[in-house]
């Protein structure tokens, strides 16, 4: 018997990824190219379309859908990428619209935060949860949130920004978590604290250029046990901590899945998460059977949210349901 | 024809109400009585008990169920009131157990801030939105969220504590939204203030007793023209504007309906938090089209919306269908 397949198209903003799935969301087979921004959006369009092509079923295998995860912001109503800043002159683009046109099939556009969440709680680290937070910390802090089974997407998706939400308001400072524990945030914390006479190693990892400090330059000097990059990943954690306890009041999840560059440093930032949210939050029941794990899909998981998009009709269908029937098959 | 009733009931810290509504959620027959908190649950809930079975229909009309209403925190999976702060001597309270054991009937319960907001989607300002915040100001900071039409829980139906969220997470200072913008904040930086030197009105309304100010007198003294008492709620105004703004990156909701007594200063609040809103949400299209609403229903929102748990199902039953439902009948 030939199984049902499922498209999963991840459009970052440096690698251009297609994938047949099955209902199981195994991948069969993929094909992944650079994006090449700078080409505008009609040139990539045109080589997603033949990646697309390249991993349809040749069997006769019939197609369940097609599944996009884009780089926000992008309407997953009207399926349109909005203006993501890691995707020069795209503007508002109908892409829904055009592949459907193209494979006339049922295509799905979530983005790439959003997806990881919903990937998470079917094949994922939070697999079989309904009450589940995702987020990823890299160079900006991005969120997806499973309330109740269900993919929250908000009037218009845009919902779960987790990044954005206000962390300092004091005075005439206002700032986000994600201007606050992001890893550009880290390092301008850093060559502020270094411009200001300390002693870091960080210095000699970027050979004196501090324009070329990153979050992973802190990372790498942390590990290496450097006291000023460890105390600025140990406030990273602590506003981190901080946010996750703004989300747990206003969700009470189950779980959170942490992802992203900025957390392969590990206990070093989740120490001080974890210190925060005991410290800081209303009652103990918010976090004492409260789970905080590390993403487990990998480079991978946009893919796998990609493809989740179908199974889940847009992320609209209980994940119940979906892994009742994914578990049935 | 008889048509069915539901029973609400509003164990709130001052007053104990119970009403029969018919599923259009109109009051049928209501009874009202001080709730004497002291006296402990054991008498409360025979008292509810016996104001119960004075609005049930005397009629033979069926009853569709019992909906309670009750200050936080209240656990609406297992039916006990924990420990709320104004109910002095309850302790895991399984009301509902106690009810359903009584009357033989469905007995939902749900914290008073989350049943204001269903509520308020199915007959009062937000009536038929989907993506809906209600937050109410007055001694505390509290709040519900419907979320694609259904009321958000949560693991155990601790979400939607918007007035705990963290505002201020800067050196070693943490404070929530409650800390900073509800009635007691607004009093005690008020006094700090007058306490510091600062003339106001407010001296002479509380006749020199400076612990008798409370977000109530603030809101005198501002509307009478007192710069500090307006200056103190223009901030708790900005205040509320910045963790509205976190609430549309989180939620990304259509409308915002505002209760509490705070809110009944209007505009001295309302438009330093538009304000605030308008400058910091992260794109225009978080508010260009969001509705903020002052509450609707008055101080028998408790009473509708105990009621609209039956109706809902304990908020699960998403309320486009309940609407429908209504409107058909």
């Amino acid at each position: 018997m030939m199984s049902n397949v499922i498209i999963g198209v991840d459009l970052g903003g440096t690698r251009l990824r297609t994938a047949a799935l099955n209902r199981d969301l195994q991948i069969l087979e993929r094909f992944e190219t650079l994006t090449h921004a700078q080409e505008g959006p009609d040139a990539t369009i045109a080589r997603m379309k033949q990646m697309i092509t390249q991993v349809l079923p040749k069997d006769g295998s019939k197609v369940d859908g097609i599944g996009i995860s884009a780089p926000g912001p992008a309407n997953p109503m009207t399926g349109v990428i909005v203006a993501p800043p890691n995707l020069p002159g795209w503007h508002n683009v109908r892409l829904v619209d055009i592949l459907r046109a193209e494979f006339d099939l049922p295509v799905y556009l979530g983005n790439d935060a959003n997806v990881a969440a919903l990937a998470e709680v079917i094949r994922g680290a939070a697999q079989g949860y309904r009450h589940a937070i995702y987020i990823t910390v890299s160079t900006g802090i991005g969120g997806g949130v499973i309330s109740d089974g269900r993919m929250l997407l908000g009037k218009e998706g845009l919902a779960a920004e987790v990044g954005h939400m206000v962390m300092v308001a004091d005075g005439g400072h206002v700032s986000s978590l994600e201007k606050e524990a992001a890893g550009p945030a880290l390092a301008r914390k850093a060559v502020a604290r270094i411009q200001a006479g300390e002693k870091s190693i960080i210095v000699d990892i970027v050979q004196g250029d501090l324009s070329q400090v990153s979050g992973k330059v802190i990372g790498n000097a942390a590990t290496a046990g450097d006291t000023l990059a460890i105390d600025v990943i140990k406030r990273g954690g602590w506003l981190l901590g901080l946010g996750i306890v703004t989300l747990l009041h206003v969700f009470n999840p189950e779980i959170i899945v942490l992802g992203g560059g900025v957390t392969n440093v590990g206990d070093l930032l989740f120490v001080p998460m974890r210190e925060a949210i005991e410290k800081y939050a209303l009652d103990s029941s918010y976090w004492r059977d409260l789970k905080i794990v590390r993403s487990a899909l990998g480079e991978d998981v946009s893919i796998f949210g990609a493809a989740a998009l179908v199974v889940t009709q847009g992320g609209q269908a209980d994940v119940r349901s979906v892994m009742a029937k994914l578990d049935a098959e």
